[in-house]
């Protein structure tokens, strides 16, 4: 760490010429610890070693520490020197998370972005915190076996294989697409063959890839309200005209006789993202009769359907109704961990031509030795060990936070849509009172609450409020912490609290 | 491979409902090797087995091997059973490559896509074969010190940090940042910081990210008039207005007084691809000059700088003037290997905050471990010793390949530009003549050779004539083998050849 932070606050200093030297390394070292270059609890060093290293003066460092102790960014302890404290004051990222105002404001200044770019800047939602209590969507990663998928890489080294270290071809690595067809028959009733099956980077580059190849500019597309905020930025980008569709406790109301008939119908029907609603099977029904109707396609994304902790699973909608207007669209983001970043499409079989060849044109693809070690990781069996596994825990996680929840609150606190399934759930608030208000407080004393009303397209008119708990990266103890926190938090904004 | 066969046969004849049963199954056979999905040289199994397997009549399977074997798919040798042919006959795939037209009608016919969709598929140039003489572009994957980089990564495997397992943040790995700032100083002259790099998938997504944050529909971009298929693909799914400027032995020849200014202009200037070109001093000054007047921003490409087998090394365009408007592209697909997939790009201070957040939001990004691992191996010197080792072997090999050339050909056949650089040259060949001809009888005769004139965007007018030859991934004596079958296609061409 020592030399590295010594290299990165040269460097920085070098860019930051404004007023005096103690100043400057105050903006640094502040820059430094708002972007997460210096984490919370970390060890500063001693000002001693520090001032020997960047060559100057104790005291500028000495200056620099106490002006950001005052801000409340470092505390000292006894034994233990100057410190990142644990959770940050709010700070510029940390508001620009709910308003990205500020930053488009710098832009707009500066330089000038062109107009879909700033569009899209605008509306800014990818999170900077991704872990922790309440962090909606991030799995245990420390649980995942990381020792055994690294051991089926190394042995996959050993004996290589050329054609691994080129670029992708005919839709990813052959295993891993034969290994899904085997996987989502079995778990998720959908039915296709290899030869359906696209490896994609996440769901993030298949939305991308069918918006741009099945849409052109101002084509309609029917998206969830609410929905996951990545979609509506990926459609924004394309150019689409999104059309948000209100959902209730059946899932999406399809509108039966659209003005426009949509090209894409984007559905989360297994666990209504974020609500948590399942999709009835009358709703299901009547969604691909509309679909076959106006030649739209529906995709279907289906983003945490391995972790329901009880009842019955509900198949896809992919395998419902044969040769159906459905792509059938998944991840190992909430599965295994984000940063590996694979993820697919089932597409009907007169898209798979085209669709692999223009996915190969747009992103290349590769990360073909992930791929092939991810098929051999399923095919051993050890992904659906970690699968149960994860559902145990995830469940025992859920049921904890869900106590919490009656007890402390009520249980009307506990949105009605949810199911037990999922790595979130979603906290009832009243209409009248502001979320965001309450997240960006909660962020003060550092836990992360996503407000609901964000998930909304027209967050204005048909927004209900609440708060994203997750609960899936967080312990019992932790989530016992935070949620005294949560508590107060909700105390302050004036909601109501029972006990 | 036995059991992995008898599935997919078994999946694609359920797939495949015309006809008599050996008709489907000599389809689904022919498909398999077409698409390589059985490889070259891949021994099938004895019709016994298979028909045990499959569970149909041995005579079925003896008529499919049969057909195939007509058809030059097949062949048996006495004690080695029936094998895939080392070379299979021009197909489908192989046609397409250079000829979209027979994908396009079959998706034509069954699917409609979206326009622009439909526009790029047309324009589909990604290659189905990356490896063997002469494919262009590819380094010697076998080479890399792949247990040292597993090593690497194993290590870090060992030692988690929670972050590595979540979304990429602030533009990638911050090790590999850093180690990127230094590397580039000393080997590139690049000037940047920790806070300018943004790390990419490689240069597809480097280019759509500039193309979709910093140009708007139908604005203008200026590429070399040749350069890579990749980037004017890119630009047309974006919608941009592509205007290819000529190159000359200088490099790109710029216009001093556009009527419309270009918002990007995408050049290589350390070497021109494909020609081999390298941009003179005074162009340079000339296009940052004409960039400035424009609020341009020039896009430098340094695709393969680091192979450069004599004489001086040319320092960037991106170091040679103080706040000059470009943006630097690099990769490690050239140097590591492609399905590596990190690239990065060094961008001006005022852009980096809108484009690391936008890079966010559109590809949300991961691969952390990796960027760590090479980090790493980048910091303990394992990169560069491996480039120094490289350009020894590339350089030898390029050599070798030339003085075939000298000798078999005449020196007139090496293009005047090409420069002791990069992982191919190009043969030059008559105008008159028809270079995709060439190719396409070559690769009936298992030879990659890519036509010159396939990397201009107006083949019919502009296009020279001429073969790429990648000699990197090709050992002396398979050099010497393809290019017998060179000397042989080019003949069949009528094309002269002195000895």
């Amino acid at each position: 760490m020592r030399n590295l932070f010594g290299d990165y606050l040269l460097l920085t200093l070098h860019q930051d010429t404004n007023g005096k030297l103690h100043q400057r390394l105050c903006r640094c070292l502040r820059k430094a610890i708002i972007e997460g270059v210096i984490q919370p609890k970390t060890r500063l060093p001693a000002s001693r070693d520090l001032a020997n290293e960047l060559n100057i003066s104790r005291n500028t460092i000495l200056a620099a520490y106490e002006q950001l102790r005052a801000e409340g960014y470092l505390e000292t302890r006894i034994g233990h020197g100057t410190l990142v404290v644990e959770n940050i004051p709010e700070s510029y990222l940390s508001t620009a998370e709910f308003n990205q105002c500020e930053i488009t404001r710098k832009v707009q200044s500066s330089f000038s972005l062109s107009q879909r770019g700033f569009n899209l800047l605008e509306f800014a939602s990818a999170p900077t915190q991704q872990w922790g209590a309440f962090f909606p969507g991030t799995p245990d990663v420390t649980e995942f076996p990381h020792h055994i998928f690294s051991q089926i890489q190394a042995k996959l080294i050993k004996t290589p294989d050329i054609d691994q270290f080129l670029y992708s071809q005919i839709g990813g690595c052959f295993e891993l697409r034969s290994a899904l067809v085997d996987y989502l028959r079995v778990t998720r009733s959908v039915k296709c063959d290899v030869d359906q099956i696209i490896i994609t980077e996440g769901i993030h580059q298949a939305i991308d890839l069918l918006s741009r190849t099945l849409c052109d500019m101002n084509d309609p597309v029917w998206i969830e309200e609410p929905a996951y905020w990545g979609i509506r930025n990926i459609l924004r980008i394309n150019g689409l005209d999104i059309k948000p569709i209100p959902v209730d406790s059946e899932g999406i109301i399809p509108i039966e006789n659209p003005e426009q008939s949509p090209k894409l119908i984007f559905i989360t029907p297994s666990h209504q993202y974020p609500l948590g609603s399942h999709l009835s099977l009358d709703r299901r029904k009547k969604l691909i009769q509309i679909a076959r109707k106006n030649n739209s396609w529906i995709v279907e994304d289906d983003y945490d359907s391995e972790f329901r902790f009880s009842g019955q699973p509900y198949p896809s909608l992919q395998g419902l109704e044969k040769d159906s207007p459905v792509i059938y669209m998944g991840t190992f983001s909430k599965t295994i961990y984000p940063s590996l970043r694979i993820g697919y499409i089932v597409v009907p079989k007169s898209l798979f031509l085209p669709l692999h060849i223009l996915s190969t044109e747009l992103y290349r693809g590769g990360h073909l030795i992930e791929q092939k070690a991810l098929a051999e990781f399923i095919r051993e069996g050890h992904y659906e060990a970690h699968i149960r596994r994860m559902r145990l825990l995830y469940g025992k996680r859920r049921e904890f936070l869900i106590s919490l929840i009656h007890r402390y609150l009520g249980k009307e606190f506990v949105h009605e849509y949810n199911d037990a399934a999922g790595l979130h759930l979603v906290l009832k608030l009243p209409n009248a009172c502001d979320d965001v208000a309450v997240s960006i407080n909660a962020k003060k004393h550092g836990i992360y609450l996503r407000p609901l009303s964000q998930y909304y397209m027209y967050s204005q008119t048909t927004a209900h409020k609440g708060l994203l708990l997750g609960f899936a990266c967080v312990s019992e103890k932790d989530t016992l912490v935070a949620f005294g926190i949560l508590l107060q938090c909700l105390r302050e904004e004036g909601i109501a609290t029972i006990n």
